[in-house]
Order: C-alpha cells, then sequence, then structure tokens
C-alpha cells in the first residue's frame, strides 16, 4: 500500500505497469512441496495450463524433510485402517479433531478434510503412494519399520477419549526407516511432470501483480537475477510454507515461540507467500501459534515414567502425545524453572541409544529424598508425589492425570531424572500454525471476510487443520497440506476469466 | 482491496472517486476517548485545524467507564511519588515494564513512555488533572478514596522485585469513590473545547480515503444517515478503541478469550479503527491477547489464602495482581476444571459486603479432609498443600511460590473455600490488547512494516505498553492511551503536506 517502486511482498506490482508477460499461464503455484505439488496435479489435471516455481533447485519443500505421516480416516475408515482392524467413523474423526482445537478450529476445514479424507487416501495409492496393510503398535513418533498405521496424536490419552473413539489415523508410507517424505515427494513430483507442468525451480516469487480492480492477474518471479512477470489467468497458488525460518515474523507474530526453540522445516519457510497474500489485503489467522514438542519417547518407556515442575509437581498424564507435552511445558508450565522426567532404570531403558531429546541426567537417587536433593525441590514434595502416583499406579488408577493404565506403573528405586528444561540441552523443535486466511477451497479472504479474487493458498502459508501443539497430531500437517492443495488446485483452475 | 461499491472498513474509497468534500481539515481524530482527547489537544496545540468524530453522543470512551488509573513515574518520580517518599528511576521503570511484557514487549514504546511518563504528568497536571499528594497502602484495585498512590501491578510480587526495584505507579485522581474516568474526560473534553477543536457526535467512521499513491487523505464519516468525505490534509488518526465488543473478531483473532468472560469497555469496541486500518494494509499485532482478571479482592485479606487447581495444588503466589491471577487461571490451568480460593474465616472477612467477584462458597470444612471432600480433591491433596502452606507460612515463608510474608499466616479451621471457576460465578472481565502495529510516533506500519502515509492510531485501537494481562497493571491502558495519543496528535499536526 505504497507507492515505492521496489519489488517487495507488500508492495504488489500494478499490472498497468507492467509492459511484457514473461509467462503466460492458467495457474501459476508458488511452492513445489507437498501443497504445491497436489495443488498442480489437480489443476493440470482439470485442464488448466500450470506454472509451478520452486525457490530450490529440487521439489520437497518441508514435505520432503517430514516424515510424511498423513492423518486419513473417516467414512468407515481407510482400506489400512479396515485391514487392521479398525471401523472410522467421519463424525468421530471430526468429533475428535474439533476436541483437538476447540474454537480455535476451522469448523469448514475441520468438515471437508474429515468428508473427504478416505477419498484423499485413494487419490494418493492412486499415483501410487504406498501403504502397508499393517500397523505399527508401539508408542512412536514415526514408523521406522515400513508399517503403516499408527496412533500419531492424543487419540488415546486423556481427555481425548470422552470427545471420540480411539482410532489411529497415522498413515505413514511403505518404507523403511524415516524415509516417508522424500517418498512422497519423489512420487507427486513424477506425478506433476506427467501431467506436463512447467517447473521453474531456483524461482524466487517476488510480489503479487493486481489489476485496477484489485484481483490478483499475476505474479513476479526472479530467475536468473531477473525480474520476470508471470500472467496467470486463472490465478495465483500461494503454497510457499510458513515463517518459522524468519525470525523477525516470529518474533512480531508469534513471540510466544521467540524462546531458543529450532526451527524445522526448510529454509524457504520464511513467510514469503503469507507477506506476499498481506500484501494484497488478506487476513492472517493464528499467527500467534506454532507446532513446538518435547519428543521424550523413544523409547516408549519413558512414558511410565512422571513429569515434574520445580514444585515437585506433575502437570499432565505422560502417555499424551509429544507435541502437547511441548505445548504444555513451554506455556502452561511457563513460570516452573526447571521441568524433570523421573523415572527407574526400567524405564530408563534404552535411552541413551535410541533418543533424539538430548537431556541430560539432571539427578539420581537410591531414595526419593535423595532425589528431591539433587533436583532441589522443595522438601517433602517429591516424596508425595511420586508416592502417590505409585500407590495409585499399583492399582492401575492415576486419578489426577488419567494416564491410562497402560502406562502405569510403580517408579522404583534407584530413581534418575531427565533435565528437561528449555535451554538446557533437550531438543525442542518448532514450526509456524498460523497464516493467511482461507475457504477450504483455497480461496484466501481479506481482512473483511471476503474472497480476494484470483488469489490462492495451501499448506502453512495458510492456518488450516493443525491449530495449536496442544491438539496437534503427527500427518495434520502433511495431510491438510495436500488435501488443501488439491482443493486449490482444482478450485483455481476452474475459476472462470 | 476489492471494486465493491460498498463501504465498509475493508473497501477504502478512493480519493478520485470523490467529487465533493464535505468537510476540510488538517487533522481528522475518530473516537473521543482518552486518546482521541489527548491526540485532539496536541495537534490543535500544535497549530493544526482539528476535526473529532465520536460515534456516541458524548466523550468519554472506555477510558470514562474505567477508574482512569493511570501508569506513571521515572526521571525521579512524579509530584506524588516524592511526596510519598518514592524516588523512581526512569531505568527501573523500563526494567518493570520489561519484565512484565518479555519478548512480546515493544521496546521502543516502552523506552518513549519511561522517558516522558514525568512530563506527561505534568502536562495532565497543567490541564487541571487533579492528582492528591498522598499512597492508599492498601492492596487495592483502584482507589475508592480521593487518594492517588497504589501499587497497581505486580511490582511487589515475585518475580518482579527480581527485575525492578518496587515503586507505586498507579496515580488515581482525586475524586471519591470510582470516579475518575469521568472526572479525566470531563477535564479533557472541557481542554479540547477550549482549543476550537470541531466536535461532531454521533458521527461513525465508516472507511478511509486513500489517494493513487495509497496515502490516507480523508475519511468517510456517516453523520445523519448521511455519508459525508472528511478531507484530512495532514492526516487520520484512529483513536477508536479495541475489539472486545466484536464477537467475531474476538472469535477469529483471540479464540482463547472467546470462552464466556464478560467485556468491559464501551459499545463502540468494535474493532472499527482497527478494520479500517487493515483495509489500507495496516499489520495488526498482539491480536490473540486480552486482558482478564480474576478479581478476588476486595477484600485484600483474601490474599491470606490460596489458589488452588483440582489437584488441590497451588500454582501463584496469591499476592499478585487480579490480571496475573486472571491470565493464569484461564491459560496456564486452562486443563483444570476447577479453581478455588481456599481461606478461613478471618481472610473471608468482609467478602460478602465488599466483594464483586461473584464466587459463591464451595464448600467449608472444619477439617481439611471434610473441604477436600466437599471439594472433591484427591484424596491427600489439599492436606498435603495446606499443611505444607501453614507451616512456612508460620516461618513466613513460601518457598515454593514467594508470596511475600505480608500475605502470609496460616490458614486456620473452619476452613471455606470460593469457586473461582470460570462458567461457574465469578466475573472474569476482558478487553483486547491486540492492534494495529504502529510506532511510538503513532504512524500506523503496513505489514513490511513501512509507514503508510496519513495514518496515525493510537490507544486500544493499537497493541501498546500492555500487551498481556499476566504483566498488566491498572494505569497502563488508560496510561498508554493518552501519552501516545497525544504523540500521534502531534506527528500529524506536523506532517508535511
Amino acid at each position: 500500500m505504497n507507492s515505492s517502486n521496489k519489488t517487495s511482498p507488500s508492495h504488489p506490482r500494478l499490472s498497468s505497469d507492467i509492459n511484457h508477460w514473461d509467462i503466460d499461464t492458467d495457474v501459476a503455484i508458488i511452492g513445489f512441496g507437498g501443497a504445491g505439488a497436489c495443488a498442480a496435479i489437480e489443476a493440470a489435471d482439470a485442464g488448466a495450463k500450470v506454472d509451478l516455481f520452486e525457490l530450490a533447485s529440487a521439489s520437497g519443500g518441508s514435505t520432503a524433510l517430514s516424515s510424511a505421516e498423513i492423518y486419513m480416516g473417516g467414512n468407515g475408515g481407510t482400506a489400512v485402517q479396515q485391514a487392521c482392524g479398525y471401523s472410522d467413523d467421519t463424525e468421530n474423526m471430526l468429533s475428535y479433531l474439533r476436541a483437538c482445537f476447540g474454537n480455535q478450529a476451522d469448523e469448514a476445514k475441520l468438515r471437508s478434510y474429515c468428508e473427504n479424507s478416505l477419498n484423499h487416501y485413494q487419490w494418493l495409492t492412486g499415483l501410487g503412494v504406498p501403504f502397508k496393510m499393517s500397523e505399527l503398535k508401539e508408542r512412536a513418533i514415526m514408523a521406522l519399520t515400513d508399517d503403516c498405521l499408527l496412533y500419531t496424536g492424543n487419540e488415546k490419552a486423556y481427555p481425548f477419549p470422552e470427545a471420540a473413539q480411539p482410532i489411529p489415523r497415522g498413515h505413514n508410507l511403505e518404507i523403511e526407516g524415516d524415509n516417508g517424505g522424500p517418498l512422497l515427494m519423489k512420487i507427486l513430483t513424477e506425478a506433476v511432470a506427467d501431467r506436463g507442468v512447467n517447473v521453474h525451480y531456483e524461482s524466487r516469487a517476488l510480489t503479487l501483480i493486481i489489476d485496477d480492480n484489485q484481483e490478483v492477474v499475476g505474479v513476479v518471479v526472479r530467475v536468473d537475477q531477473e525480474e520476470i512477470n508471470v500472467r496467470a489467468r486463472r490465478g495465483v497458488i500461494l503454497c510457499a510454507g510458513g515463517f518459522c525460518m524468519n525470525e523477525e515474523m516470529v518474533r512480531k507474530y508469534a513471540p510466544t515461540f521467540d524462546c531458543g526453540l529450532t526451527p524445522i522445516g526448510n529454509p524457504g519457510d520464511t513467510g514469503s507467500g503469507i507477506l506476499m497474500g498481506q500484501g494484497v489485503g488478506a487476513a492472517t489467522v493464528n499467527m500467534h501459534e506454532c507446532f513446538v514438542s518435547l519428543p521424550y519417547y523413544p523409547p516408549s518407556s519413558l512414558t511410565y515414567g512422571i513429569l515434574i515442575n520445580d514444585k515437585g509437581q506433575r502437570f499432565i498424564n505422560e502417555d499424551c502425545y509429544h507435541g502437547r507435552v511441548g505445548y504444555n511445558t513451554l506455556l502452561e508450565q511457563r513460570n516452573s524453572k526447571r521441568i524433570y522426567l523421573v523415572t527407574d532404570v526400567a524405564g530408563y531403558g534404552d535411552y541413551e541409544k535410541m533418543s533424539y531429546l538430548g537431556a541430560q541426567v539432571a539427578g539420581t537417587g537410591d531414595t526419593i529424598e535423595e532425589l528431591e536433593g539433587e533436583l532441589e525441590l522443595p522438601a517433602g514434595s517429591l516424596d508425595y508425589t511420586l508416592s502417590s502416583y505409585n500407590r495409585h499406579a499399583a492399582e492401575g488408577q492415576d486419578p489426577s492425570y488419567h494416564k491410562s493404565a497402560e502406562w502405569l506403573r510403580p517408579i522404583e528405586a534407584p530413581y534418575v531424572a531427565l533435565d528437561c528444561t528449555l535451554g538446557r540441552g533437550p531438543f525442542y523443535p518448532f514450526f509456524t500454525l498460523g497464516g493467511l486466511d482461507s475457504l477450504p477451497t483455497g480461496e484466501v479472504l481479506n481482512t473483511g471476510g471476503e474472497v480476494i479474487a484470483g488469489l490462492y493458498a495451501a499448506g502453512r502459508t495458510t492456518a488450516g487443520i493443525p491449530r495449536t501443539a496442544s491438539g496437534y497430531a503427527s500427518g495434520m500437517s502433511v495431510g491438510d497440506a495436500t488435501y488443501f492443495g488439491r482443493l486449490a488446485g482444482q478450485t483455481a483452475a476452474k475459476r472462470d476469466c
């Protein structure tokens, strides 16, 4: 909204100032991660001419860096769910997601996602994405085997079973090791190529182009150190990721998370898509929220332990998802100077071999008193907490925090405590969950809640299904990006122009 | 950013579409609360022709509804602080405010505010705002006597004394009862009138007017059911309050607070100033944060009690500010189904006579066990918490939460507990703390961080000094609105045009 001539996301270029269109296409897509790939496939399948611009020299985005678990279910269940003996109901899936995100949820997106999730599974398998008809029954962050189905969120953890019947919905690709992301992007990239999409690598989108009616009619891209003007007759789809790599934006919009966390994503997650959208009047929502995790498992045996704060109090059921624990330690326990995980030798188990948590041993003790002293907890506090926990655990009960009986057993001497305090060793990864305000169709809204003609977005450039780490489940972000990427591609391709 | 013809904040009017200017002025100010009044006074004093538009039929805004405590200090201290024996240091005040808001703070605004707070005090007294040279030494939310100086925040409460020397900075006007707001606005309104400002009541600002360079050159106002075009040669200052009365905006931008709280403010706090700013590309920040309070004192004797959650755990030092307690109960204790205040007969004191909390008695007991049963707490939990608290309180200690010795004494049978759970009776007021991104000068920034020519804002239309309820102190919002209102008026009046 400024007359400066420089090319920046906040200064859309006016089509009346453009003498020459370097590229003339139907749909221009910015970003070749999971969202952009799916948008390109659908737009091409709908008959549109598609040009896809990617900053890096290869496709992938943050999807390729992830495990590419995909959260799917509903409508009776995917073939994998059914093969593993689960019947999944759309309303049950919807109830679960509502419980995850409360009044932060986008009801229209949740409903679209749940109603069409089975179709999305079939679309992915139709492209050749392989899922084995098997379940990984361990508590894990991702499947390191080639097994598919996994509980990837809080489905079985209090209080979620009160809201919805627990069903596993995390679908891991059929490949050994943590290699789902590269495989998914390889398949999607081939599908894009098969459709004759014009892919431009090492091409940085700079700003949108608008006409006199404020409609988005193209995008300025820098290729080989030159700015080129791309005319997009049906629209531009922003799939440029989130903003966790943009320190200034994190500080400005998500200051709670500007505290020494480790951003996870690709270097292009600088919020450029969000900034370009804002530059043409788009609203942003949920900008203050991020995914954050305290990945205290594997080994899953640490789930038998208890998390305590600097008062020696427990504060959460330790069988919930690592993101929920990360959120809780970072936000709800923000006034606690220490976070410890207290366990015993059996619980500690293969920690040193299997974990990527990075937490150091903060103390050990043959007695509770000894450990309490080493951890500098208020006198008697750990004794009260641990004795009470053990007494109930022996009976398979956790009346205060409702950890499920599966993970309850008394913690026996000798004791060991890991220092899970942020800044004292442990890995606290984060990425952003806020972005452009958009409809399920991918249409981007202005601050008055109206559609901006010609502008679409998907993936972490938007605020999508996942709204908080507290309710997050692995697979929600790749699921959201791929599903709503498809819808954005469909919508843009069929726009009258 | 849309070609629709309707007049809404999201659709700025183009000056090229305007045939006739109904009013031609230097500075147009929207909103006649504390911020707008101070902006008008300064702009007029700088020689500008000023037109002030107010939705209501009288001045006042939310400032007139408040107690109009004003948070001031630094530079050795105000005359009142000095008369009461306090010497206040600018850096100490700055350290305190930094501790209050952490990395959510706007450092430039904090510095400007602290460095010029003494000057602001003198400016106010120069206008005739009366402050008595006296201190109210009670723990209170506002002075109901005509006394002036009061600790209105967390200055004396842990952990703030670790960051800054505690100094009272809440300045109450010299008037009996909770009547500071009306008196302040009466004085400011007279000062506006004395300066020949053209005041237009019952005048609703609809949208901004921009020229071809995207500069703000005026505002469309509805008066007597007609739209009039106001040309503002030096600029428009938005002082239209926050958005706590706009349910849709609260749900969209501050969903955490969309949970049955009671909005406090005037009916015009619908976010219209924020929406108009957004309509011309302004950035918004801190939109997810609100002031929220659990006003559990008066009577101050309840501070001798302890706040506990549904696990029977304490979670905060009960001598802190009511807003910090409100924030903590609402956010950090969000997973607790109950919040109780446990006290004894002496602590309960004049609760029924003095309080406006509205909390009901949840249980009583001649023994801890009896109360624990009535409150349905985990067996032994209250016994552990209260016994531990009492043992330390008898020694003037609170090793876990650091409540100051002043408020420590053992809680003696018979016991009583108030149900402070949101939704079960108690008053949880809230108002918004997010708004347009602006410089201390009042200049509004676009999403690229650049100044939008011709646009200014102050008060709760902006994100100002107070950024969270957790660090709030009474007097910060009126202090911020009046001080930065003045700066916006000065800046706009001297703009070259």
